[in-house]
């Protein structure tokens, strides 16, 4: 059974093919209506999240299916104490495929153990966000053409922006690619990031001028910078206006420039910039439910399967990550991917 | 693109085809089970409300379209401190067509301005409700056979009640109507009502006994009397057993009354009046649910638009109605119609 | 209008019927995804219930229909006051069935009273839970072959559990059935079951340990212990083990047992009984889907009727029971069934 757990699960001949699946579902949508009658998508979202949620119960019902969703864990099983696992195995034997949202690092991971149809991982904690980023993608290959040899800029909280260190790890398959990773020193991109930039020799530069920067991209790819996120709360007060983007700093870029924000916004793009041409971040968050329903569509054409052994649980744990879906659902077993917890991706301590 | 804020969004012609229509589908619902196979409504209610929100849903799924719905603003992007405009432009990326419901008056006037699809009034503020009063109309037309002529009586709480002031101003378009507005002194008509019915040359009489006015009328629409509405709590204990309609006070009435209700009711009504055949509120709560896929048919039969331009945002605020939605979005653009903003009605302050 | 309020509503021969289509549907799933195309279903949950809630929603949505939910009753009209009365007869306007679950014994009952359409008990308070006794049909007559002639144990807390008392009344029905009622004494059966089986002459025996029991059995229908259950915590200590389901306790069990739970399970079935291939419990819940869709297809299968005389309203209460629906909703005619309350079956107080 394949499920879509994380971007690198989809090879670059099958990303094209989804891709141009996406083009082919906005030019004629009215042929994909009756793709997905009578079949049915469990939303099982432990974390609120609308613009999520929304894009994938209206990728589901615009290819003719039904949608159940479980809209508020309070009132559910999981307030009875039922493991994931169980809420899983449940839901698989109702759903034709399950998108899920969960606060535990690895939980879509733990999640697609346990099921008979194919599990989308629609955030798992700060760990992956992978539609997001086949959003970001859709959206910079239908905007600007293509995406090889784009320069991109990364705007804002780096540290802890998931969809930032996602896109950027999709975009190092694309040939050509320049990474300028614009934030203030406490918030520059993790180290583990930083690495894989080096060893996969990609082009990239750390700066703190958004200013600066701008008239060298082609694309600008917004993120939020929360007061919350600093020590100090006089370096967010320093820092802050200097990552929010103004009509005025955009004078000095170029004309194709397209600007890019995963959404909700709050105030580090001002409401005069909605009306540049450049700004692209409603027609991104559109084109993510295209993308969604295509890859619904190709999650949903595969044979039903049985339920997967349901052995080997247990063990002694060895992820150390308070936030890994290990931590909270202990029946897990310790799986190992290259000397890290397969789950969370944190290597396990010694 | 036409959407439907107002009731006086609709010419009479416009009305007459829309209640034809739902005559139609009440005679042969089978023949509408395709018309929106594939498309999708964004159900974006920021207050509660089952009826309302349960005969919308209804609607679109017996057109064969589905639902996506924000039953709870606090667990959405709202909740992060999301614009309504950001919302709404999500939103109609994804919907073909959005019904919203919200606390800010004006607030479906402003969405609409931002979105690429046709967005329906389920209830802003005190301000509107026009589906209810599509639902009023399609049940006077559907119960008594015709509109005009008719002798209404309106009992209750006449200040408040945003149904009751849409309804008299539609019943008004046609020819030959008398109200009878019953109600205590201090919850009389407001006075911006009572200007436009001597205006527009309308039969009508404010009276405070409903047994008295009973016997006149060919429908009666009643409303609720809240005990906080009164300034002395010793006035609504006075008058609340006044404005209760009783199968004893029912004695002296038509035979052919129409009693209506928006519901839901409360006290108001004592329970064996439901038994009369003179009770319409429930009949005419499920013909709310025909016309609504009227309504919706009739909006879902515009082809895609673009979205609005987004400049223009901003400027000094005029309106200085705290509860006008521009005190909540402070973005959006003054608007003046007939001296009045163009989002609440509320004339602007000198 | 035919209601399913509980099982008893079914002659063995329907029943039958119903466990043949449910069986159709396994085999051809494909063949009616069209059956309740533009109808929908309106689902009236007063409780939280995941499980319940989503087998029902995917049913319908596997037939082709669509479904309108009431996911929290403190978001609704209910808020607003609205008798139970009121909200069913408007629901039952948008609606082609009605699902409800409800805390008030005898609720599910009351609710048909004033339904256009057929309504399903989805479980009330502690009185009937019948779809959960489809399925548990379901899946004993789909793993085991047939019911007739079982030796079937009930496993833990036999006071309090709906489920069990359900399934037991319905077991009586076929022939040559023994029940096994394995639990601590405070946890036995109640007074009224134990007439029951003994009235009507069925095998029966009322054990304490399941170790000795499980070699004896066909099927093992397992619920859960709760501490709060016991007077005195210490109780609760002392039986706690005795009745969680171990590998260990299984090795003596036959290699035909089927391992039932109405879920969600809590620790009263240890995870490693999961990989066991005599642990039905999750099948079992997903059987419970295909007999809610050969149940939906039933009931909707019939004529839309008018809404049933609303007379014979209030007179005085009856029954004394403190959770029968009569004590919430106070405008229900006292009903008597075999000198008991017809609502929630409790002996009127004399």
């Amino acid at each position: 059974m394949r499920h879509f757990i994380d971007f690198s699960d989809l090879t670059m001949p099958e990303w094209e093919e989804l891709y141009r699946r996406c083009e082919d579902i906005l030019a004629h949508p009215e042929d994909y209506r009756d793709v997905a009658r009578g079949r049915a998508m469990g939303s099982l979202f432990y974390e609120p999240s609308t613009r999520t949620s929304f894009s994938f119960q209206a990728a589901m019902l615009r290819l003719g299916g039904g949608v159940f969703a479980m809209s508020d864990p309070g009132v559910t099983s999981v307030a009875k104490g039922e493991s994931l696992k169980d809420t899983v195995i449940m839901c698989s034997g109702y759903a034709d495929v399950i998108v899920i949202r969960h606060p535990g690092e690895g939980a879509a991971l733990a999640a697609s153990r346990y099921s008979r149809v194919p599990v989308v991982n629609a955030g798992d904690g700060g760990h992956l966000h992978p539609t997001q980023t086949l959003t970001d993608l859709a959206a910079i290959s239908r905007l600007r053409g293509h995406v090889p040899g784009l320069r991109i800029g990364f705007c804002g909280d780096l540290k802890h922006g998931r969809t930032v260190h996602s896109l950027i790890r999709a975009l190092s398959a694309f040939p050509g690619c320049s990474f300028f990773l614009i934030s203030p020193r406490e918030l520059a991109i993790p180290g583990y990031l930083r690495d894989f930039l080096g060893r996969s020799g990609q082009r990239y530069a750390e700066v703190t001028s958004l200013e600066d920067t701008l008239p060298e991209l082609d694309a600008l790819y917004m993120t939020r910078v929360q007061r919350e996120r600093f020590a100090d709360p006089a370096e967010y007060e320093r820092h802050k206006g200097v990552y929010v983007l103004t009509g005025d700093k955009l004078r000095a870029a170029r004309r194709e420039l397209l600007i890019l924000h995963p959404l909700p916004r709050v105030d580090e793009i001002s409401p005069e910039v909605d009306g540049d041409p450049r700004a692209a971040y409603f027609e991104q968050a559109r084109l993510g439910m295209y993308i969604r329903m295509a890859l619904l569509m190709r999650l949903l054409d595969q044979p039903p399967s049985p339920l997967p052994p349901l052995t080997g649980e247990g063990g002694p744990r060895l992820c150390r990550n308070p936030n890994c879906i290990t931590a909270r659902e202990r029946y897990l077993p310790a799986l190992e991917a290259h000397g890290a917890c397969a789950y969370c991706e944190r290597p396990f301590a010694l």
